[in-house]
């Protein structure tokens, strides 16, 4: 078992990653305190895993709320649900809410850690490789407005996280693929060697070996809180954690959200922005070719959906909340393994780069 | 104008209080940040001030939400209302939320700020006495739900606070005395001598003499600010705070919320919990009764309801929050304006308190 230490003073927690850790009684026993236990799933995970957690809880009050699975059910109301539950058992302020689950799972019990009672204990015990690598660091957690994602949530960090790789066995391909998008996200910002191993481990990572599971997991959430800790509230360093995502969601925009995976939109984002970098004279054509080959290796896309143009693209990216004053900010590689945002781009490289990506072309 | 400053640390934020403050766009071009504001307020305060204060913001872009007017709206469904505005607009990340009315707007536009992308700027305008010498320091925000008052919500540091005092001539006399309640408990909690000058200036007060409403404000913020600064989270010294509320909250829940006012229940718990006091030998007959002569002095009620016996309080009293392990903790007078909360007390003190005040006595 491998553990990090998130660094925020008083706040700070571990994240604990190894195999079989769901059916350990000792790590849920150090890790997740209080008597009175809710646990938040889905109804996907529920029947996978929700006794093996329960089993290992012992002797504490287990209470369960189960969501329907699905990012569509990420709303207030949902929310409200869990909250509807505390209140009837009822929960009290010692109570800890465990997230068991992938993304929508864990900003949804979070949300409701973050706000019951005005906050309460938060452990987070994620089920997919994109909430292991992504939601464990960083406190966000949200809900959805008809009208934007995550619009209504706030910031509340966890008592830990406990990542068992064992349940990634069960995980479709496709979603194993978004989340390595984020993977290699990682290596390629901030973690050159890092990206040197995915490249050399993909056959390893591919048979979900725990032991290179594991490693990716750990070397994900080490890099994501190194960003985080030199910029704990979301400014100018913490949005290089956006590689790949001003590309990615026009993508997602323009094909409807749920069409492409996050992650496949974050993939062949991150290929454009690389390609963009490489344009500039920024990185090398090959370092370039790198980020293609890696992100092409995990089964997801390189190429924008086919119906796409240039116009779509500026369209669609001038409405990310990426934009500054009329600029398009854009996470791109000053050089490899070390993103930067930035709006002081040669534009003609934007135009080349999306004309070389679309139909037009 | 006075100004105090709650001191935490990044967070640290003025609280202003003079005569006038509404009409004076110096002070919101000082103290308001952003040039988007969303002003939320009720349909009882808008008539009287909303003209007023959207000018004093000059050309910023003005947006407004008017809540219906009442306890029962402060629900997670009319905060997702506010949502909707917000991105209705939309406002971004840089909007300032301003809640302009009393306690309940507070709430809610607390609520609403602390959760809008995971928190937006947040500026009070207290109208009511009661909301500007309570709300004004804790960052306490929350919304109601149908099994529990306040049980959904944030901890959220306003940006600022602007105090006005020419609001609370058109504050009706029930809710002024009801804040008043607040005030004289800060005088017995933790300042006898501002207890001593709320019963040598009682008239003025009374009249609503402007110079003497600054000083109750300022010195309730003072006072508060200290106890909480004391002890940040909601431990053991905030815990002071609620002197006079486990007696009050019986009475509140034993006639139905908001047959009493908050204020009212309040007032005569504290004259019920300063008679225990008494009766412990901990302060004297005399100062307990100065108790009941102040809060008597601002019309509020010094016995409880005549259809309520001891059962009912200890009945009622047992389910409150400051239950601990089945003993009921209480607020009580160590000595005259030094207030603890306490377990360890005699419990014959509290049937004897509880028989002399019911109609059993």
């Amino acid at each position: 078992m491998k553990k990090i230490t998130v660094d925020l003073g008083e706040r700070s927690y571990p994240i604990l990653i190894g195999d079989s850790l769901l059916d350990d009684a000792n790590v849920f026993g150090e890790h997740i305190p209080g008597l009175q236990v809710l646990i938040v799933t889905n109804e996907t995970i529920a029947p996978l895993y929700l006794d093996t957690v329960t089993r290992s809880l012992g002797d504490r009050e287990v209470v369960v709320h189960v969501l329907p699975d699905g990012e569509s059910f990420k709303t207030l109301e949902t929310a409200s649900g869990i909250f509807d539950t505390l209140l009837d058992v009822p929960c009290d302020r010692g109570v800890t809410i465990v997230a068991l689950g992938g993304g929508v799972v864990g900003d949804m019990a979070g949300f409701a850690a973050g706000c019951y009672q005005r906050g309460v204990t938060y452990v987070q015990i994620p089920t997919t490789l994109l909430s292991q690598v992504d939601s464990s660091v960083g406190g966000k957690t949200a809900v959805n407005h008809p009208a934007g994602k995550n619009m209504i949530g706030v910031f509340h960090q966890p008592a830990s996280v406990i990542t068992d790789v064992g349940t990634l066995k069960t995980l479709p391909a496709r979603e194993f693929a978004a989340g390595m998008a984020e993977v290699i996200k990682y290596g390629a910002i901030n973690d050159p060697e890092f990206f040197q191993w995915l490249e050399d481990e993909a056959s390893a990572i591919d048979n979900r070996d725990p032991a290179a599971l594991v490693h990716i997991i750990e070397q994900s959430c080490r890099n994501k809180a190194d960003v985080v800790s030199r910029d704990e509230r979301e400014q100018n360093v913490r949005a290089i954690l956006n590689f790949g995502h001003t590309f990615g969601h026009a993508i997602e925009n323009a094909v409807g959200y749920g069409e492409w995976l996050h992650g496949e939109a974050v993939g062949c984002g991150m290929v454009m922005a690389a390609s963009m970098s490489a344009r500039l004279g920024w990185i090398s054509d090959t370092d370039s070719a790198r980020v293609q080959a890696l992100v092409q290796r995990f089964g997801l896309p390189v190429v924008p959906p086919a119906s796409m143009a240039s116009e779509d693209f500026m369209r669609l990216m001038a409405r990310d909340k990426k934009v500054a004053r009329g600029a398009i900010r854009l996470v791109l590689l000053r050089e490899f393994g070390l993103a930067e945002l930035v709006s002081d781009y040669d534009v003609d490289a934007l135009a080349e780069t999306l004309a070389q990506f679309t139909a037009s072309a």
